[in-house]
């Protein structure tokens, strides 16, 4: 990083673009709010989750079942997902269905899952 | 929570959503990875690294400048970002400039903005 730290040293800022970005800038509660978004989703369970719930509404016993993890232990998730708006659920009888909440959801998933196909990470 | 117990208790699992979702279900080192990008963007400050270089590319210094923050604080954020995938640089004689690394992590910035505009989040 020398050469980053250089080129500030001569405390070199592009004036426009900084000008530029600021304008379009996300403010500090945004961020927030989006952290909070992203880190609902840096979990390798809740991902699973995500993906199994992608094309298809699933209760909390499918779930279960298809990630071979306890009931009370999905639930757990769940709520975490639910509490941040990434699913949503309705009950039909006594059976509670979870689906993703939106598109948007769904295309954060896709593009997450697009990225990674084509760039090697560590580990 | 007590309905999901209630009809997880009766045990019941709608088998051919199960098996669908079985299909297309992520495998475990996809979801890790997935993790990782996504917890990448968990911290509101790396999200507005994203948002400042949306449409731009930048040094470290215009950032540090937009950002009000040190130097070595975008640094350190940027290293990181770099290391999964999501910005990469290139040099122009001192100077290194950053830029998001595809369309797919503009996309999933967009999405995640789309996303917080229609939900109310808790905080």
């Amino acid at each position: 990083m020398s050469q980053l730290i250089a080129s500030c040293e001569d405390n070199l800022i592009h004036e426009d673009s900084v000008r530029e970005a600021q304008r379009n800038l996300i403010d500090g509660l945004t961020a927030t709010r989006l952290a909070q978004i992203f880190g609902a989703l840096s979990d390798p369970t809740r991902v699973r989750i995500i993906s199994a719930l992608n094309e298809r509404e699933l209760c909390v016993c499918d779930l279960a079942a298809l990630l071979g993890m306890t009931q009370s232990a999905i639930s757990h998730q769940l709520r975490l997902l639910r509490t941040l708006g990434l699913v949503k659920h309705h009950k039909d009888g006594r059976i509670v269905y979870y689906e993703l909440d939106d598109e948007h959801i769904r295309d954060l998933f896709q593009r997450g899952v697009e990225h990674i196909t084509h760039v090697v990470l560590p580990g």
